[in-house]
């Protein structure tokens, strides 16, 4: 149990270091929680800590209340959001939060991101939904999210005026969804700038995202999370 | 009282490196200043240096006219316009000035950013205004400056057809307004490019403001730094 | 033999670094690989890999149908694709496949890049020509890249609504392909934001292209690795 | 005399890591040079070789019409340039070719990039000029930059369809003005995507150039420099 939850810390700790490789935050504004197999508690980032000084021990371990149970500091304040996902879905095994610029961008604007590419197909299996525009504070965001994502084949929310949720089957997935967001967000925006992308047929929306959910990656390996 | 000039001799030649880790500076083009608590001092970086060569050793500190009080090289030639503010402004221990290249387009057509993102109430409280244009050289731009933020909620100003300068309690928090400035110039500029941002209610600006200088971070820190 | 393929695993392994330093990748979305010279193989990154862990040693080694030869993971699932390239265009010693922003979304509009910088002349000899949508799976996008290039000046290839590929005469040239493929288009879509680029005499694209081809680099180097 | 010329090898071939640094060039298309002071004699890359692999030792030193004195590998293709603007330019130390994104892009336009920056007026004075088109290969590129700079304010210019070249009086000068070049011209890009920059009077560009040139930095040091 307290190894599995270590294990937990670490991991946590270290995959914000993919929200700064890839660009997705500034200062503190991003978070990755995991939650603990087979317990009612989530591994998560403290609040307003800077990336550089993260690590497996000043992590917080909250229950799914957002109670904090193990930890010196406060949680994140988006843990409330976090906390109500993993109530409300059990499937979810990691959620991050981001502001990436790209994606930000058609979240102010309260448009979904159309799906145009392949990567985004794979993925997402189709358009990048918006969520609803909620005050921190309550269980407001968490409802959005869950609103949203259930039923959605996107692991990926776009909350209007806000930014970016992603889940994942663990915290590794959500990062990656997190990362892939802000590529097709990106890309989709950029190539509206100068007219509009080809249309794809639904079948092949389909089709690649049928085949990226069960053939890619390394057989007896959990492929979502890479 | 050497012991605090040494401390934040340190602490701003090191805040240096956040402004291009966010490539918020080109070659020497940015500064970052600290009010010495209680005695009529700055510390600042000295002018035309690389930024990987600044030290502890090599930041000047100047009275709050600007006059060299340590250090063998001249100071930043934006000196003025930060000691204009710490003589005005007595609650600000902190100034950073850069020519972050969302922000500065803005500032070159003398547009405000507007407030459609939650990340933006959070920090500046809603729009982030426009300074005047004012030639450096005396104390126009820091008289600019102070016109335009007092009595503002926002940390940051974007002076005309020039750049940005921010302010906060130290120059930490005056770091983390700079980097945000840009970061929500960037994401604003983005969601016009396609269309229109939707509108945020004055008052969940007013709420999401209020809830970030009150509650966010952790107890007992300085949470506007954060 | 094992060591010409040795050497050729550790050169595919550590091309998979520009990708990542030049930013044409996210994630895992995107591969290296090269034909083995006088043997009916290729060497190719696996599935799903993360780039920091790639090494001579995980490379994977797969006969011109794509089936495994040598490695204990599954190869790229874009393996396919670059298998039909090598038994199609026996000239060809490198593939490169991303989905670099740039050109991803001049290939989201189908749109190919015109020639309108020097620099484009240099490499791509003219306009970066658009392939034809096409699914994973078979040999679909293979097909799709070699009707395209065949008999083209260009290198590289936009495939509708997916992304890049680039062929060269060893796996550097392709990646030199591919690097510049993503400067031109980024600097051919900048320039068309705020207008049209002045056109370029066919004449001086023809004497660009010829140049670099026959003059460029260091005499008895081969020049398009540079 | 060698001891100079070694001097000039270790400055030219570190100075290539600020073009990189900045992200002004791509792959190897970029390159600096430094007239050898009181000689007929310039130090410059040579051609095709990758920024990681520059060293003092692998300089080459030319004469002024571009035969190479000291080196084993050939010069940069751009070197007929860089050695026009030596022969014509006496007062010019320092010559910096690069392809950067933001610059070429209005290059690309045959547009010059208006002044309405007060860091563009600092350093080229008013607008940044473009340049006839001109093939490689003779002394076009080279008359071509001569016949814009001479008598302008700019140390740089936009060859048309090409990219940018710039001057100084020593090798850091023409690095700093090809640093701020695109630092200008993505700013100055942006700043028009969403509208139209305010004006600045003349008078007010004239007065900061003036005090940039003359005021700016520390005493003794060259300024330009910095």
């Amino acid at each position: 149990m307290s190894e599995v939850i270590g294990a937990l810390r670490e991991t946590v700790a270290s995959l914000h270091a993919e929200l700064t490789r890839y660009g997705l935050v500034a200062w503190t504004a991003g978070n990755v929680s995991a939650r603990v197999p087979g317990q009612e508690l989530l591994v998560i980032k403290p609040s307003g800590v800077s990336y550089d000084d993260l690590s497996a021990a000043n992590m917080i371990v909250c229950d799914l209340d957002g109670v904090v149970v193990e930890g010196d500091l406060s949680p994140s304040s988006d843990t409330a959001a976090h906390a109500y996902v993993y109530r409300a879905m059990p499937e979810v095994g990691g959620v991050v939060h981001t502001h990436s610029t790209y994606a930000t961008a058609w979240a102010a604007r309260g448009e979904a991101i159309p799906c145009h590419l392949t990567a985004q197909a794979d993925e997402f299996g189709g358009e990048i939904p918006i969520g609803p525009f909620a005050l921190i504070g309550g269980d407001d965001i968490g409802k959005g999210i869950v609103a949203t994502l259930s039923g959605h084949r996107s692991p990926a929310v776009l909350m209007r005026n806000h930014g970016v949720f992603t889940i994942g089957k663990d915290a590794r997935a959500a990062v990656k969804a997190a990362v892939m967001c802000e590529d097709v967000a990106r890309t989709a925006h950029l190539a509206r700038v100068l007219g509009q992308p080809v249309p794809m047929a639904q079948a092949d929306v389909d089709s690649l995202y049928d085949r990226y959910q069960n053939v890619y990656g390394q057989p007896g390996r959990q492929l979502s999370a890479d």
